[in-house]
């Protein structure tokens, strides 16, 4: 879908209401042969009898057979293709610990690691340091390093990891990783890619030069690298390329990062997914669009608990009639990207989707899980960027092309 | 499809003859929940059992969400995509209206209007005048402008609606609206959008100067504004493009208009469903490629008539027999665009579709209707585009793709 085909059509006087309900990592697989995958075996009555009046079918929102992140899963969903609309890893660890990047920030994704006397790389983890001791030596670097002209930002993450951004006039991502990714090399020097980012590389040359200084006498974690310098994206704003005016409603940071990355209004993280619908409630009037944000699928996906899945998706589901009392024009309800809890991991099953519409041409199929939805009329795997022109028609947001 | 792979795949010996039958907006919705659609609820004892020796579907003419015009959706049908392949809304309202449009001939869409003193618009249809009042204007408008080496052409439309045509050498397309398509503002000034559109632009403005100065004393049609100025598009003919000789057969305007702008022979206006199938029969011999075009089912849908396209539907399962007599090598049954008589207008929802070969590989499903399609093998949503590959190959007119 080229953005600007649609924007001549874009229904002025349209007034319809849009909810895109993500349960993250949705899709699943039966555990065993012939059984049933986690939303199959899941008890939904309220979205089985919507799932009657609505569309159904699966998407994927990277070539099918790819396992998508979930930063990129959700570009899909939203319309962006995720191979044409790439985030920097810098930017998306960035947005990962929730960290208010702006139009002058540069992130990188750092890993402490653990070097020999050359400078060869003999732990790329640093012996998984605990997070506390990543956070002790995000902290040493903040207060030793310095670094002409730009501020420093250290963001510990989970046990080795940490973010770095540098903030500043002029700064580029076109910097080269020093991360090799492999143990038994030295750090690569960072270099500019482009002309322009000459400045950005030797300060990013600078801050490893002083920082492996103070880390000298630290172990296991004695060094550091980086990899996937990035700026924010400078894409169409959603609001403008949907003609909507969204509200993102999302627990957890990477999934309000990647709504701000195109420009939605974000709300502060709810306590709950009851609160997540109460926000959903309390904003009804004042957006077009609502992207809710289910997360707890995903994690029970992650860690191989079936049962936990499932009984996450009965919550949703008892949170239906909620949604369904706002009477939304167009409402959909789908994963970013499998998770089955047999894999306990992100995988490249498409992903069970909903489509009601108060004018959708009903399926007829009282049930929503993945065999049900190979019968939708979406379709058994239809690319996700899709779902916004599909919202859009259904919600009577468009006009019509031609006469 | 890039028309340039296909030919040299076009087998020189095929006989192979296709129809194309549509039913104008075909598509339905159910009027009660859990109802049936139009053509679901239709009696089609003939193209039920068809169906079952056929492949089913649904198709769509522009993206998913998107309702298509009728020009548009018809493009669509012949393989042209309506995206790439615009027609300028001047050329569509000369199809319309059954305008022999040529090559040196620029059209547009045109409005009689009222204005105050100042020349500001305060109502865009002037009451929406008489048609017969539209056509006096017009007359009146044709008798008194002089314009310097161009033909001018203004037949009137429905109301305040005309089509403005001038025929001379060295026309072009590249020219502003004159229609600010809102009251309280004036029509704006005609502006060549290229160089080579100068002395069009030139002659636009004249006639805008006469035909303002005629209309002065009339009331409520005291002006008028022009939009949508468009030649007649010069594409690739249907004929070259799928190897085919063919042949339209329409009741309505626009209909044979589109199939003209692709190139086809057009037949004359018939008088009646039953009278186009004796064209079809009669031209069996001369062509290889039939668009026949039922126009009824679109109006019913318009109107609100459940049972009228219902009804219609009905007929034309009556005359199917008569078509199947012929022993085509391919036949599909489709539409342009849905036109629910829920909504009472075009919609986006995706266009069920029979194709029936002697080698086709049947679904067996025996049954010709929305549900019905989404099962079916050509998928539920496909590309109306896909329908002129799909009918070549089945009526044996493609040779193999390499060795």
């Amino acid at each position: 879908m080229d953005f600007e085909f649609l924007k001549p059509l874009f229904n002025e006087d349209a007034k319809g209401k849009i909810v895109l309900l993500v349960m993250d990592g949705l899709g699943g697989l039966p555990i065993v042969e012939g059984g049933k995958t986690e939303l199959e075996a899941a008890n939904t009555p309220n979205m089985d009898a919507l799932a009657a009046r609505s569309n159904l079918g699966l998407h994927h929102s990277v070539p099918y057979g790819v396992t998508p992140g979930s930063g990129q899963a959700h570009l899909g969903l939203f319309g962006y293709d995720p191979v044409k609309y790439e985030i920097g890893r810098g930017v998306l660890s960035a947005l990962g610990v929730d960290f208010d990047l702006g139009p002058n920030d540069l992130a990188a994704r750092g890993n402490f690691c653990t070097v020999d006397g050359q400078g060869v790389i003999t732990d790329r983890r640093a012996g998984r340091i605990p997070t506390e001791e990543g956070a002790r030596l995000c902290e040493l670097l903040k207060a030793n390093v310095k670094l002409p002209g730009v501020e420093l930002f250290l963001v510990p993450e989970k046990e080795y990891r940490f973010v770095f951004v540098i903030r500043g006039e002029g700064l580029s991502g076109n910097v080269s990783d020093t991360d090799p990714q492999a143990v038994g090399k030295k750090a690569y020097i960072a270099e500019a890619t482009a002309p322009e980012a000459e400045r950005t590389a030797e300060i990013i040359r600078e801050f490893v030069r002083q920082g492996n200084a103070i880390l000298a006498a630290e172990h296991p974690a004695n060094s550091f690298v980086l990899r996937g310098f990035a700026e924010m994206p400078k894409w169409p704003r959603f609001n403008d390329v949907w003609g909507v005016n969204a509200l993102a409603i999302a627990m957890y940071p990477m999934y309000r990062g990647v709504s701000k990355v195109v420009g939605m209004t974000v709300m502060p993280p709810a306590a709950s997914m009851e609160e997540e619908i109460t926000m959903l409630e309390q904003n009804w009037d004042k957006y077009d669009f609502f992207f809710v944000h289910i997360k707890k699928t995903d994690s029970y996906g992650e860690d191989g608990n079936f049962e936990g899945k499932v009984h996450i998706i009965e919550e949703v589901d008892q949170l239906l009639p909620r949604i369904l009392a706002l009477n939304p024009d167009t409402l959909i309800i789908t994963g970013d990207h499998s998770t089955p809890a047999k894999l306990k991991s992100h995988s490249w099953h498409p992903v069970p989707t909903l489509l009601y519409a108060k004018d959708c041409r009903p399926d007829g199929i009282a049930s929503f899980g993945e065999r049900a939805c190979v019968a939708g009329s979406l379709g058994p795997r239809f690319d996700a960027t899709d779902l916004m022109p599909f919202a859009l028609g259904h919600a009577g947001r468009l006009v019509k092309y031609g006469a």
